[in-house]
């Protein structure tokens, strides 16, 4: 699908193409081998919940997503992806997109990968002994996507934080607030994965919390996309 | 649910009470920190597919499984498992039912956990130095099986080699056969894995092997039953 041009979204007629909301949703994989990977428990269920929130609020919707067993929305795009790198390869060109209002970093990416995967299924050592295994960081999609914002772009980031409600929780949330350049973060807990009703957090570009949010995924995801497009 | 004593089983009526094949099936999962995870990409459809095959030759049928998008038949009787351990204890309680005539090992599961798992989610080092992660192995289900086994109960094990077609692979699978006590090894490729058509070699008790087969998992599952109830 060929891009279009910043210029481009001035000659838009709105009426006809209605805005899109990037959505990342999903855990990513990293293989340590052809068998083995690395990964996550991410359901989706947020993205899908973020999508059919931004539908009914008249955008459009493009979600990349890794191996989720979770339904999309029929009316979204969804791009599928396995590695932390694919995904961010994926967001790149569509979040380039003139039409992209937006992106909402819904997905877990694993944030390490071994440093050489093995082309064969690793052996157990004969004697038992530990295996030691190299990890290095994949690239960080959000921070990434940042670096390419246009101004009339934003971005929604969800940092996981094993104690958020502490100080360093919360420090280290305003920690990834900056790095990724967000407009708004979403602090949520690990019970937060692949359960319904969760509580977080809303930070805003300032670094203020704006709203705690103790609810079901679809309200948090209709207060989300509600904040985004005033 | 009550054990059944050995010697019960020659007081059943057949008729009433089928026997039981227990099928594993499926990935495991080994937890890193609360998030994150070591695991594979196992569909668990050779598991169901066993499990219909079994069904339909007369069978009861336990299904012992980790996280699967697969459907397993109505029929059977399902048990969710995460980890290696949970899947092992869960096997144990069920191979040694006095209906259980064998067990194939369809599951793959994960054979190194962390050897620590961290009670807070592990965070990236500050300086973007690689972490190190020491990896111990699992307990072997069907080797560990293999110890409690009865005269009257048969082991069906997999073997998943990088290079099957090879001496090594072989060779490999021939340890695991000897390990595990299996009296059917079914030996395949990585590309086994997700997939519908494969091609697997049967190995029997004594080493031989007595077939190879490229076939959908459906007919694959079938001849194995099949050899196995004679």
């Amino acid at each position: 699908m060929a891009k279009r041009l910043l210029s481009d979204h001035f000659l838009e007629d709105t009426e006809k193409m209605p805005y899109t909301i990037l959505i990342t949703s999903g855990p990513t994989r990293e293989p340590l081998d052809p068998v083995r990977f690395l990964s996550n428990g991410s359901s989706g269920r947020m993205g899908a919940a973020l999508s059919e929130a931004a539908i009914s609020q008249g955008f459009a919707v493009t979600i990349v997503s890794g191996p989720v067993r979770v339904a999309y929305p029929p009316a979204a795009k969804v791009i599928e992806v396995e590695t932390t790198q694919e995904m961010l390869d994926a967001a790149r060109g569509e979040f380039v997109r003139a039409d992209c209002v937006g992106v909402i970093g819904a997905a877990a990416p694993c944030d390490f990968r071994a440093a050489s995967v093995s082309k064969q299924k690793i052996k157990k050592n004969a004697d038992g002994r530990p295996l030691i295994l190299e990890l290095v960081e994949t690239p960080d999609i959000l921070a990434s996507l940042a670096t390419m914002k246009r101004p009339d772009q934003w971005i929604v980031g969800f940092a996981l934080e094993s104690e958020p409600h502490t100080g360093v929780g919360l420090e280290n949330a305003q920690m990834k607030r900056q790095k990724k350049r967000c407009d708004l973060l979403v602090l949520n807990h690990p019970n937060a994965i692949g359960v319904d009703v969760t509580t977080v957090s809303l930070i805003n570009a300032c670094g203020e919390i704006i709203q705690e949010l103790t609810s079901t995924k679809r309200t948090i995801a209709e207060r989300i996309v509600q904040l985004m497009s005033r």
